[in-house]
């Protein structure tokens, strides 16, 4: 137990409680003696196990029973991976007060609007240099280049030495090319450094990112040549790209169209905070954009993914209503291809392109670069912040091992780096050892699927995942309970299984078998015995439709005695 | 009509009933006068929009009413895509004879054996030079490099001229670096040929394809300095791989196992047949694995796309009889990524590296490469074959799309280029025209589930997707029909929809609504309008539902008068 060990030798707990062994729901915890630390609380998007879920977020088990302890909740920055659990945890961990930056701020605020009878927040503004005071800990900021503005890095204090949590970042470099903030980190470098939190997502990729400059010189290039509209199609996440596109058109002379609610509201967000200044009537309208001759339009739109509802989608659709594809728009797809979105996206190139669009995507192009550091850009911060240990956090298991290798490929002793974390893994760092715990916090997936929170179950999912495959069977029978015989003709209502219309005969021999079934059973048997007879029924059934059709639908007998 | 030219004018019809708008189920039909040809019979697999299918296969409408003139179906190589449909379609397209190649022509048979009450096949084996009559067409080939021994480019000759269809292809080079095959592809351009049929996977990728050779070279490379075991993951449809692989093997004195059942026979029938002849005892299987020191094993091994049940997933998941991971094993993924796929991958790829094993995959070493030639290998067909008209085939809209441009870029005529095609599209070509007719043949999803050929319609496609979303929720009510009253207390069975032990009190609720609502309708109703009542119920429930959980199930409800 922690409160045995006197304050020099207590040992500090670092528990992510997710975002490793997966992409997103990005939450760690710092548990020092009585004080309590929570970096970030993000959300994950559903994944293929998960149909109808809307997300998932961490398991906060470990810190409700520990509320009191919490001194903080810190936002890295305002990316839903990392805040995105908030309106749905902060009642159940006691509200702490929760300290990030003046833009992830106003997000963070503008999201809760949507959750009336969520908890009032209070959050404290800090910025790069401050420190605060939090019980025993106290923690500091540093700036970090991420593609959203003021994105911050956190150092926590703590009597052993700093615990250094960069979050999403990557070295950025200037118009001539040179690296930014590096003496920022070299100067962290210099202190105490117990222990470095380093993301892993592009810990399997190679070389240096591209740096968002050039990506910006490209769209510049494209934008300043272009002879009739331009429209692009990036993520509303990549703010720092959009306020940069919005400074090229107004360079050029072109109007800005902003099509996505997303998109809108970070842009809203950041222009009423001043993070950029355009000149009145910069932004126009949708409504508006065909007031204008082509070659003073630039539209900048969600739905670069294909997604069902989205601004670009509608375009490719034609069910969009104020932007119809013309022959001289020229489609900028800004941003990379999420893993299993690749048939929407050729979807949508293909209704683009038949509408004789030209597209420039990023294979052709330089026109999207990664927000998270390659390769040699984690070596580096892991040089420059120089901590005694390495933990690997964000991403899959390879990815972290990637990490993990990559700092003893410049020199880290193995056993200063952490192997790859499970969600929930206790990890306790004293000063010149750190394990990991045989036990650890709970961490599997709670599911936000409409208003309700960790009530979708395993077995529900079960449930979705069959139903998709071979659809339902529901069997409704009346027994007459004095003689145990079927009363009229079962009825059948199935869905997802077979096209009924077509399938009459063989419904017809399901009636027969439902009807000898029941009354083979019930024939001596007083009083019936209705589980027996649903579950003889469930079994029979499902095995004569698999006979006949190689398909097995969810069978579910409902058995009524009269 | 047709009927109305003399031979001399006659056009000549080309129509793709798949494999355009799509990759996969390939089939392309070439009619001239009252001859057809049909060249190949592929599948598709399941894709998002369709749940629970297990196949995609072509629409075969238009030569059901024409069979009495199809003189041919020729296949030019023995992968899914291209042969899959056999089984399903033959026997309603009049069972024509097959020609194919010797190993093609086993692996559908072998196939076939699967259907044991479909048509026997009557299959014709031919070679590269062979020219066969097929009334007034005639079909020669020519040899192809792919990625499966025995693929073959064809030549239907007309009185216009020739249709070449290459198939799927690449630009193979020899030890040397030399382009392989190219002499004959550059005598038929001497010919004339009205029409190239070009493949377009890979027409969006610049440049050469990695030569099948380099990846031989590295493969080989890596299971001469591993010091452990080799475990190869890769596709059964790549059998000049595997039959290199399994010589590699022999040179470096270790036993071959393969694991996987369509790797298996792949292999089986390429041995059968003198593709390759190993030394006795050269494969041994697998249940001998642990007999022979590491060193002295390669593994071949299914399932580096992470499917579920295939080998290399059970070894990943512990799940394998016979091998399990020991620390010096070398895992090579010598295989692409298909999309949709990542996360299994990504999964098999974690729980082999969570056992300790050293991953090779594609993006660390060239231990992959494409069967489908790329933008350089595309330009060159074009040119050496030099058609007067190119018909980009096989792809979605925006690879064809590419192809086509990439043709206009070498310097063809835009008018002799036909735009991307949708399936079931009707080529009209004459000497000196071509053109696309207003009617198409029917071309509409073909799917095949279970037994089932094209009876899942979109109405159960569509009542999947939906109960994978938010499940089900049925009610059964008893009404008693002097009274209108409900007997007892509504039962409810719900699936997919919300955790059902935890949900007691919305179940209470909807009950009272359900009564409620039926009693209040059902109160001066003689007799009760069932239907009414039922549509009552379900938006009414519906709306409550929706209200209370923010979810959607379908609801079913089921009203028994007494």
């Amino acid at each position: 137990m922690m409160e045995k060990h006197t304050t020099g030798e207590m040992p500090i707990r670092i528990i992510p409680l997710g975002g490793v062994e997966e992409i997103g729901r990005n939450m760690t915890i710092i548990e020092c003696g009585n004080d309590i630390v929570v970096i970030d609380a993000g959300l994950e998007f559903p994944v293929e196990e998960t149909p109808g879920i809307d997300y998932i977020i961490p398991n906060t088990k470990y810190l409700e029973s520990r509320k009191h302890k919490i001194r903080a909740l810190i936002i890295s920055h305002g990316h839903l991976d990392h805040t995105g659990a908030i309106p749905y945890i902060m009642d159940m961990i006691g509200n702490p007060t929760i300290y990030t930056t003046k833009l992830t701020k106003a997000m963070i605020l503008r999201k809760q609007e949507e959750f009336p009878h969520a908890a009032k927040l209070r959050i404290e503004e800090v910025r790069s240099g401050d420190k605060i005071k939090l019980g025993a800990l106290a923690a500091r900021f540093f700036d970090i280049t991420h593609t959203i503005p003021d994105a911050i890095g956190i150092i926590i204090e703590t009597h052993i030495g700093n615990i250094i949590y960069p979050g999403d970042f990557k070295i950025e470099t200037d118009a001539k090319g040179n690296p930014l903030q590096i003496d920022s980190y070299v100067k962290i470098g210099k202190e105490n450094n117990l222990a470095l939190l380093l993301e892993s997502t592009n810990a399997e990729v190679p070389g240096f990112s591209i740096p968002e400059k050039t990506v910006q010189r490209n769209l510049e290039k494209i934008i300043s040549e272009a002879k009739g509209r331009v429209i692009t199609g990036t993520f509303s996440s990549l703010l720092e790209r959009i306020i940069e596109l919005i400074k090229i058109a107004e360079k050029y002379d072109r109007k800005v169209v902003i099509d996505g609610f997303s998109m809108k509201t970070n842009v809203e967000i950041a222009k009423e905070l001043g993070y950029f200044k355009p000149k009145e009537n910069a932004i126009i309208s949708v409504e508006r954009i065909n007031d204008y001759p082509p070659e003073k339009i630039l539209a900048i739109c969600t739905g670069a993914q294909g997604e069902e509802n989205a601004a670009l989608m509608r375009i490719a659709n034609r069910r969009h209503k104020h932007i119809k594809i013309q022959k001289e728009d020229t489609i900028v797809l800004s941003s990379s291809v999420i893993p299993g979105n690749e048939r929407s996206i050729q979807n949508l190139k293909d209704n683009l392109a038949r509408q004789g669009a030209k597209i420039i995507h990023y294979k052709v192009a330089d026109v999207h670069a990664s927000g998270h550091a390659y390769q040699e850009e984690l070596k580096m911060m892991t040089k420059m912040i120089n901590p005694k240990f390495l933990i690997p956090i964000h991403g899959y298991y390879f990815m972290l091992k990637n990490n993990a290798d990559l700092a003893e490929s410049i020199g880290m002793r193995a056993e200063n780096i952490v192997p790859p974390l499970r969600n929930g893994s206790i990890i306790e760092v004293a000063k010149n050892k750190i394990r990991t715990l045989k036990e650890s916090a709970p961490a599997n997936y709670v599911m936000v699927d409409g208003l309700g929170v960790n009530d979708v179950k395993e077995v529900v999912l079960r449930d979705r995942q069959m139903l998709a495959q071979d659809g339902i069977f529901v069997i409704i029978t009346v027994i007459d309970s004095q003689t145990g015989k079927v009363k009229n003709s079962p009825d059948i209502i199935s869905r997802g299984f077979i096209y009924l219309r077509e399938s009459q005969e063989l419904l017809k021999q399901t009636r027969q078998l439902i009807k000898k079934t029941v009354e083979d059973a019930t024939g001596k048997m007083h009083p019936i015995n209705v589980t027996y007879v649903k579950d003889l029924l469930k079994e029979r059934v499902g095995k004569f439709l698999f006979q006949k059709t190689k398909r097995r639908p969810m069978v579910l007998p409902v058995l009524l005695e009269v």
